[in-house]
Order: structure tokens, then sequence, then C-alpha cells
């Protein structure tokens, strides 16, 4: 594998070099391959990065005729301490690698009397997770599958954390499985419900109707934030149309998948990395991370599988099912980083989430949150976790009355 | 270079296979994959092949810095023949091999007076023609490339073939330089005036106003359309935002590469192609046609300097030159094949073209006409070039009273 995989890297054609003055607003610039491909074949310690990605217990256990493969961390606690289950749903191009550096600060132990036991899925089709043999599963079926997991591991009800794709499937999760979802904390806050969309669409001539006037650029002006979402997601087009056929050269050429990964790590970066020579690829300290997470598209050979998900879920027949259009009572907890691609307002928001207990705005960080700044994720949702604890205890006394 | 390609197409990793009961619908079906791969390395014949690529005589100049490529075929004839001169422009995924069945049919000879001296270019950047270095060479920059390079070969006025892409190098050299051009015969005519795109859309509910019945089904109902256009579409969408990023897998595996363009030859066969397990490849008869297309994005290396193109086409400093929208005098001659992507009725055209002389409409064939059917569509073109003589011949009689 590692030799067969160095060969492929080793034997890339030349590039062609990007046009003159330009950075990534062509798709990814080619000045930077050498670097990473000599990174990948010489500096990336193949055994010990293995040994890294299995530092975690992993599990895989069959639901539903697929095999679901997981990272499952117990807290080690003593009887005063309350353990709570937390779902983690990664994105794509992510996998679990995503939590890898923030699992330790989750996991650590007992705060204020409270414990994380961490799920942490490979998303079916992701990773070492199977993907489906038949059309039509969508996000839906996806959460249904993760919810089973959980019930499997012993969780009637438990914590969901997740942010990009995972956050999808968080969002039928919390929609369709209202009691078993005690609480949801995402960094990737999104409504398509058709009312968050016109609210937000028709208050372009006056926005402080929908959003504080320090947060207006974050959703204005409409025509910008269009733009920016048109000229970046084509990647997002072609997987919701033709995944089968993006997938071929990922799975058959390391240098495209690399280089495809990198774009939308960083598209993630920062609002303004496309203008960026090195297209803020360092904010990612150490190479070894992005490509870490690239190895769990190569080694599993799971691209295809994984941007199926993207055609299920931008179709008319999910759309039909209406389950993006209804609200939820979960209490949610939102984080908006700075660089986050989308931004939506409480107001907004709140057609889809009736029960937003807090939104916490950043002024700094991208898409990738969790890998990027694990220790203010990590003390977000641990923030998130208490907040909802507290709220089931006051809810449960209410209810005793 | 073909023991290398050979060497990339055996070494490639086994294919996800498709869902179950899917032909085209989510991509390239991958169950073919086998027979094509084993074709490329096994039977295609690559010296007889290179052999029948160069059967024609071709060129290199340089205009403006850039080495243009092309097939510059004269005809033989005698003296009581008039030569007149015709520039083709392939599309995208094509090349100047589009042309390569057709081109006997049109150089043969003296057809009632008039024989043809064909130019056939490979577009700057595609095949063995240079791309830019700079960003900015769009349509408007190439079409006066290929205009120079007329003027290069002795002629100052010309007719002009396009489809595709071609087609919209085309639009802009008809609008630019209307007294070079004496006629445009296009298999792709598309008007992209805001004028046209409004009459289009706002006969949405009386069809009649713009289309005749029994055409109506090509351009409505406009959801339908629309819906086809986009679930076809994320190619164009990522190659016009991020074309230097889907180049590096194009360019660095062949079996990347053959999976992407037989997935848009699909497309371009029949408008239900997509519901075939075989795509409707079966269509262009010998798998060596496609794969002799095939090559001239592999052998000069050529993906990424062609699909800039998309890019700098759909930008807004193109569209705000405003020549997509300026309407033109050229004469125009029409085909419009059963399964061509966009069918605008002559009234939609007329606000980009005010004079188009006849249109065409057939009852088969797709958006690969000239492969498809180059006997059909020499004769239309042989058709167009004696009625734009016949036009300006009578012109020039007026003219003169």
């Amino acid at each position: 594998m590692v030799r067969d995989l160095k060969h492929r890297i080793k034997s890339r054609r030349k590039v062609t070099p990007p046009l003159e003055g330009v950075a990534f607003e062509y798709g990814f610039n080619t000045n930077l391959l050498d670097y990473w491909t000599d990174y990948w074949v010489n500096k990336y310690n193949f055994t010990k990065q293995e040994a890294s990605l299995n530092q975690y217990p992993l599990f895989k256990t069959k639901i539903q005729g697929l095999d679901v493969h997981f990272a499952w961390i117990k807290p080690k606690v003593n009887c005063n301490c309350k353990t709570v289950p937390l779902l983690m749903l990664h994105g794509f191009p992510g996998s679990i690698r995503e939590y890898y550096e923030t699992i330790p600060l989750l996991s650590s132990g007992c705060v204020n009397g409270i414990a994380l036991e961490l799920v942490v899925p490979s998303l079916p089709g992701y990773g070492f997770s199977d993907g489906a043999t038949r059309p039509g599963f969508g996000p839906t079926e996806m959460s249904t599958v993760l919810k089973n997991l959980m019930k499997r591991l012993g969780h009637d009800k438990f914590y969901v954390q997740a942010g990009d794709m995972g956050a999808f499937v968080a969002n039928m999760m919390i929609t369709l499985y209202t009691k078993e979802v005690l609480g949801y904390h995402t960094n990737f806050a999104v409504s398509y419900s058709p009312l968050s969309l016109a609210t937000w669409f028709s208050a372009a001539y006056d926005t402080s109707l929908v959003v504080e006037p320090a947060l207006e650029s974050r959703m204005f002006p409409l025509s910008e934030k269009i733009k920016s979402y048109v000229t970046s997601t084509g990647y997002l087009h072609l997987q919701a149309t033709k995944p089968d056929t993006i997938g071929v050269p990922m799975s058959d050429s390391p240098v495209g998948l690399l280089v495809y990964i990198l774009n939308l790590f960083s598209y993630g970066a920062r609002k303004d990395s496309s203008a960026k020579f090195n297209g803020d690829l360092d904010l990612f300290s150490r190479p070894d991370d992005v490509l870490d997470n690239i190895m769990m598209y190569w080694v599993p050979d799971s691209f295809t599988t994984s941007v199926r998900l993207y055609s299920e879920i931008f179709n008319t027949r999910t759309v039909k099912k209406g389950i993006y259009a209804k609200s939820t009572a979960v209490p949610v907890w939102t984080t908006h980083t700075k660089s986050e691609i989308i931004y939506q307002s409480p107001i907004v928001l709140s057609f889809k989430y009736t029960n937003i207990l807090n939104s916490t705005v950043y002024d700094d960080y991208g898409h990738f949150f969790a890998m990027e700044a694990p220790d203010v994720f990590a003390e977000s949702v641990w923030t998130a976790i208490h907040a909802f604890e507290d709220y089931h205890y006051k809810k449960g006394c209410k209810d005793e009355l």
C-alpha cells in the first residue's frame, strides 16, 4: 500500500504552472505541489502516523447491513462523576481525524461532575465505514444508523456534536429523534427551512431585522455571499450530481486527491484564503494532520462512497421528505467562527432550531474548527454540555412540580 | 509516453462498483471501465492511431506569443472553382479530432463551383496549441488570435463553423469581426443576450409565442430543462471556478481522464443516455474515435489549460464587456440536432443573430454532431456555404445598383 502510494506520487507528471500572479483563484496553486508531494513521500512517517491514527480504541459493528467504524473513548472517572455520551460527526473532506486533537481534552476526566464518553464514527461510506450498495441512502437513513449505533453501545439518550456534512446528518437526527438527542452542539448551524432562507433574503434591504450590526458582514451583501458560494461550490455541484465520475480519478491519483482536498482546506481556512499564494494551508500547523486526513480517504479508497452522500442530500427525493423544513425543539448550542463558510443569525436559525440555548460568535478561526483550535472547541463543547445538563435538570424539576 | 500511459492504466486501483440498478445517474458507470481500459491498453493501436491523427497537414505558428496548432487542408481544384476558407472550431472535451470524419467530405473538391479550404485549429490551450500564461485570456482574446491566424494564412475574409466551446469563441468573433466573417454555420446556436433569455423564460406560460408546437419539448417545461442543466453541469461549474484543481488529477490519471470525458460524451449523446447502462457510448461506433480524442488531452497534457477557458468565459470581467449581449448581422446558419443539450428557437436567437438565413432541425443525433453523423453534418455545411455565397452575391448586386 505505502510503496504503491509513494510510487504513484513520485511518478506524477509535471503539472501546469499557475497563471502569472494567481494564488488560489483558479484552484490549487500548483507551485505548492512539490512541497506537499516531497513531504508526503519523504517526511510523512507512515508507520508513526498509522500508530497515531490508531491511538484511540477503534471498533466496527454491523448496523442494518453496514459495517460502521468508530472510535469509542470512555473516560476514566470515579463514581462521583456522571458520564454522558457524545456522538461526534465529522464532515467532508474530513474524517474522524478532525477530532483527534480535541478528543483528549474532552475525554480526560470529570469536569464539574460530568465526564464525556465519546463515540466518533466514520459516517457510512467514509473512512473505514461501509457505504450503501443501493441508491437512496441519504442523511435521514444515515441518522437512523447512527442513532442505532448509540443504542447498541447502550445509549438510549445522548448528545450530538457535528460540523459540515456531519451537521446535515445531525439536522435529520435532531428532527427525527427528539427523544434520543438530549442536545446538539454544532459549529455548522445551518437551517435549510424555506422560512429561514426567505427571512434571510428578504432582509437584504434592512439587515438590522435579522442580524446585529457587528455581524452584518457575515450575512450581507447577499450578492457578494452568493457569488462567493457559487465560486467555491463547483466541487459540491459535481459531487452532488456525478459522484461516481469524480470518484475514479480521486481513487487512482493520490496527487489529484491531495490537490482536491487541499483546495477545500484552503476554502475552509479564511474568507480571503484564495488570494494567498499558500492558500492559508499553513494555518493547519502540521502537514501531518492534513495528510493523516487524506490517508483516511486513500487507504480505504472511500472517496466515491463518501461523496455519494452529496447526491443523496441534494435531490428532490430527500427534499420532498420535508425534514429540512421541519423544526425541532432539541436544545441547540451553536458556534460561529469568523471564517465559517456560512453564517445564519439566531433569528434565521430559529425556524429550524426553536430552542437555541446559546450562540457563540468567534472573531477568529475557520471551517475546520476542531482541528484548528482544539482547545477553544473543547471548551465550547464542555460549556454546552453543562448548559444542556442544567437545562434538563431544571426541566425535570419543573415537570415534577 | 505510451509505455508510461499503459502502465498507469494497468495499475489503476479497483473501482467502486455502481449502486444497484444505477446506470449513469450517479456519473460514469464503472462496470464499463474494464472494457474501456482493456481496449485502450490491448486493442487501441497507438502507432496506427498516431498516423491517423497525423493524416492531415498539421502546422504550428506563433500568434501574439502563443503557438497555435492547426490542420490546414487545401482542396485540389481546377481554375473554374472558387475556393473559400472555412475556420472550424471544436469544443470541450473535444478536439480537432471531432472533425476528422467530416474533413474529407468537405475538402474533396469542387461542389457547384465552390471548394473549401479548411483551417482547423486546436483552440489556444487545447491539444497542441499553447495556453495563455496570464489570466484574462478569454473568448474575446481567443477570437482575435484565430482571426489573426486566418489573416496570416492569407484570408482577410472567411467562414466559420463551430460547436460547443468553439461556439463561445465564434460568438465573439462574429460580433467583433463582422467584416472578416462572411458567414457562420453552427451546431450550437446559443444566445446569451439577456433579451433572449428573458424572452425564453417569460414565454413559459404561452410557449407558442416563441416556439412551434413540434419543438416545444426542446425548450419547455423550463423547470425540467433547468433541472437537467443543473444535474449535468457540475463539471462546468468546477472548471469555471477551479480549473487548476481538477486539472491535476486529469493530468495524472488516464483512467480518471477517460471516465471524466466519457461521462461528457454520454451526456452529449442522447437526452436519456444517463438512464442507459452503457450511457449510449456505443453511438460513437468505434472506441478508437473517442480514445483518439482523449489522447489529444493526454499526450500534450493540456487538460488544465483547456478548462481554464471556462473560467475566462464565466466571469464578470468577460460578461461586463457586453459582447454576449451585442447583436451581430453576420449571416448565420443554425443546425439543431434532437439531443443537443440546448435548443433556442429562431425568435429567441434573433436578439443575438439578427440575420439567420436558415435553421435546420433534425429529428436525430446529439451534441457531437460532426463525429456522429459526418455526412449529414457535411451536407449541412455545404448547403450553408452555398447559401452564404448566394447571399453575398445578391447583396453585392444590390449594393451596385
